[in-house]
């Protein structure tokens, strides 16, 4: 079972990784960029075969280490 | 039009990240987890209203500048 998870700094926080992506791509010549945020992106293979199972040990995965919920969201999506 | 990238490391190429969260989960007791892969995650506000553009220019922007086409994938989906 296959968890994939994506961690996004939350709205007002101050995201300078994504502030160098907008100025790198205006500097290569895009246009129309209004913004950009980064994020993290992590993908777990569980052995776990139940979603439910799998969801909730994800979920304590989250709080635990992989985010910073203080300052992040996360958003969890189960594939088989 | 919010374009979300998802780029993740190609099969077979070393994710040293990856593995120190697969050991840190393991020391805090998750048991049962096969393999860790990070990525990046990185969401793009375009001013282009239109959806099959802004796939194109987000594209471009992954081959320029967004990823390392050698080394890794990257996932893009188009959101209103």
């Amino acid at each position: 079972m296959k968890a994939r998870i994506k961690i996004t700094l939350k709205n007002g926080v101050l995201d300078p990784q994504g502030k160098a992506i907008e100025h790198a791509l205006s500097s290569l010549g895009f246009s129309g960029v209004n913004e950009v945020r980064q994020g993290k992106y992590i993908e777990v293979d569980l052995a776990d075969g139940d979603a439910a199972n799998a969801r909730e040990t994800v979920e304590k995965m989250c709080k635990d280490l992989l985010a910073n919920t203080v300052i992040e969201n996360y958003d969890i999506e189960i594939a088989s």
